[in-house]
């Protein structure tokens, strides 16, 4: 029985396909929006779509949107380096350089414009709070703040034709539970891109940055073996 | 006595070179941002530009990002046409085709990105929820939830090391009291551009559209002659 329309933030990485898995087991018609941000675009490009076919998402959008232009982040400036084989106590060690400013938040206000032209009420979006970078727009209090902020930031949110619902089914889920799940609703892990600094020749993940060895350390601990095609592999 | 750096949203219209004028008179270091998200890009480029310079701001980012692949606006989709010579009445029926889904919190989250970069926590937005066309992103409490967003979205919220506010000085402005403001702050608005719909070969204004027929009686209102150069005069 189909849901209705929902939006769904598709990176490409291993989060954002699971969400999109849920999505679909839900019953959700699937509008699928990569945002397209920085540096990483062409590994990036290939592994959004290659998720968005496997998932036979047919409304498939990418958007470019220039976060270059402001820097401050690993992700967005030549001039500040991914950081690499960090313990997991150096990972908990507060925000890192990963971090770019307001990403889920620019992110999130371009799918609820998408959504509200498109007459969608659900938003989907990777982000869990566990095994994660320690970013703050991952936390579940963030998630809420924008779910409130969408419904009175829209027309159908005043009119009260439509309530905005922000889904994060992963928020409170471990790495080692994400891939579970993903593996029960199918997801072939092996096409997805996590890395944060992947090989610009061979647009694979370097399998030394957070996201690498978080995403390395979730399918260890499921007991599921990591189908990642490191690059130098 | 300088007050810290802000970021102003600046369209070129009347509101936002109003609310550049109030944080350049409350002692702020200016940055503003203007983002060019559709059909009348250049239009609005050449009045943020003249604004800026006017009011000597140095950094004046343009940031593109083409809403048009959403649509759903007479300001981002050719097929809906922008309204022309509505009465008050007509005006206050409902939010209008001109509504851009999602328009202000993906600028405000723009602008919020960049904050975080230049180690800015004011942002100022010229939206005013008195005379206006009746966007849902332009009320007090859509303000008041976006400022809560920001501080849990970003590290310095997060961290306790800054608190972001959201300034938005016109929004319980009538149009007659931000002219009055800005006149007695020097603005020239015969350099800005309100219209959404502006000639494509004079850049000026239309003079029939909603935010033309707004501004106009805002002079009239306010006693002052209005410098707009509308088209075909």
């Amino acid at each position: 029985m189909p849901k209705g329309k929902a939006v769904v933030l598709l990176s490409g990485g291993l989060d954002s396909a699971t969400a999109l898995a849920i999505a679909k087991s839900e019953g959700f018609e699937l509008n699928a929006l990569t945002v397209f941000y920085g540096q990483r675009h062409a590994a990036e490009v290939e592994a959004s779509r290659a998720v968005a076919k496997f998932f036979g998402v047919e409304n498939h959008r990418e958007f470019p949107i220039d976060l270059t232009q402001f820097g401050g982040s690993a992700l967005t400036a030549d001039d500040i380096a991914v950081p690499k084989d960090r313990l997991p106590d150096q990972m908990a060690d507060g925000i890192p350089v990963t971090y770019v400013p307001a990403r889920n938040t620019v992110f999130l206000s371009l799918a609820l414009a998408w959504a509200e032209v498109l007459g969608a009420f659900d938003i989907f979006v990777g982000v869990n709070a566990l095994d994660y970078s320690g970013y703050p727009d991952c936390r579940p209090e963030y998630i809420d703040a924008f779910e409130k902020l969408a419904n009175l930031a829209t027309k159908a949110g005043v009119e009260g034709t439509g309530h905005f619902n922000i889904h994060a089914p992963l928020i409170d889920l471990t790495k080692a539970q994400i891939v579970q799940r993903g593996v029960e609703l199918g997801v072939d892990y092996g096409i997805t891109l996590s890395c944060y600094d992947p090989n610009t020749e061979s647009n694979r993940a370097c399998g030394h940055c957070d996201s690498c060895q978080l995403r390395s350390r979730g399918f260890a601990e499921a007991g599921i073996p990591d189908p990642t095609p490191y690059h130098g592999n």
